[in-house]
């Protein structure tokens, strides 16, 4: 899991219970990320393998993303209403909020693969043509562990870096849709893996995407400004200015 | 567009400008709201009548959507720092700050769709099989109206309504998936126009889901209780309860 860094948080505050809390929200955030990498690596196992057995364990769990991400919202509120952070911990704040929704959301995506996981362990015909997909899974926890490296320690460069990389995933996703749909029109018989196959991958990009919204936060936290919608090669620049 | 009502709001606030503040914020999520609908509504049309011009005028008015989105997330941290609201005003402003990322990627959805309907243009043969298309954009525009009519009144009974409706979504939805599935397996030189109405509808069937996030944003406003992972049984009977 990674590691929380301070240099985020350089001010001192009056209050030691209130730096712990943030702490202590920033670390929970952490724990959800790296549960919901979890599920998204036994989803993919379950996937290639045909375990169902840890296909469903994989949708149970996801309860437990669930709890841990009402929960933390929860503290999210009380710190707002009770601590009404301003400046810097104010954007912390509501990074944490929006962050939790993502996490949230990417373990659906997981449960989704899971779920197709279950349907395709009876009529996937060999595991070759699961390798892309296999590589893509991997490529897309590395984004996500990267996102959560950039949130645990602020860092706007960690952060941009994701966003770069994730344009390769969206390269090799578009791969395996092409590949898949030439598989279905030469083999329609093979039409329902294909498609299978084309909804896990899809998952997968979204959760690229989503980790890349994570790193979003992560520089509107550090440098308070909205990167959305700009492209990579402004932000860069007017990071640099800025 | 859904109209505000006073409803949400009942106590007074020592400042009016702050009262205005946050009519204003409301307001402007509606118009964000309506702007996104048209977006759908459009993006349906021009894949359904091949309209290239259309489609690419939705893609360019996400910009619109995008900067609107920009502009009240600035203005609800402006309120938060500034006027450190709490209980009900708080989760009205954390609730407007969900609430507009839903509708900004809802607007993500209808271009995806415009950029369908750009790519399926030359390959679509015949209006027949785009009937149901037709018919779950309207139904999921719908849902998004009735979603924002609960927001902008406040009223938790529309909003479950919302989430109980988007099941007749969902079911709509399967049924396409089916009937394109049996297209392309019968004849497999329709697979790219098959796999465009499926992508199509599987964008529908998401802004069907944000259109129910935002029913759960209202609902935890009004009552301050997340009900995003229970039975709508079980929030009916917590919500008489309670």
């Amino acid at each position: 899991m990674a590691k929380l860094s301070d240099s985020g948080n350089p001010h001192q505050h009056i209050s030691k219970q209130y730096d712990n809390e943030l702490l202590d929200i920033r670390s929970r955030v952490l724990a959800l990320g790296g549960l919901v990498e979890e599920q998204i690596e036994a989803a993919v196992v379950a996937l290639v393998q045909g375990d169902v057995d840890l296909a469903r364990r994989v949708i149970e769990n996801d309860g437990k993303v669930n709890l841990m991400e009402v929960s933390i919202d929860e503290d999210c509120m009380q710190i707002l209403a009770l601590r009404q952070p301003s400046a810097r911990d104010l954007r912390l704040v509501v990074a944490v909020i929006k962050t939790i929704i993502d996490l949230e959301r990417i373990g659906d995506e997981a449960k989704r693969i899971a779920r197709h996981a279950i349907d395709l362990s009876s009529c996937l015909s060999g595991k070759n043509q699961l390798t892309e997909v296999e590589q893509l899974g991997k490529h897309v926890r590395e984004l996500l562990r990267n996102a959560l490296d950039a949130f645990a320690r602020m860092d706007v460069d960690t952060a941009l870096h994701v966003v770069q990389c994730d344009k390769l995933v969206d390269g090799e996703y578009e791969n395996i849709m092409r590949q898949q749909i030439t598989y279905m029109m030469e083999d329609p018989r093979s039409t329902p893996a294909c498609l299978g196959i084309m909804w896990t991958s899809r998952s997968l990009e979204r959760i690229g995407d989503r980790s890349c919204n994570i790193c979003e936060y992560v520089v509107y936290y550090a440098r308070g400004k909205n990167i959305r919608h700009i492209s990579i090669e402004q932000v860069q620049k007017d990071l640099l200015v800025g």
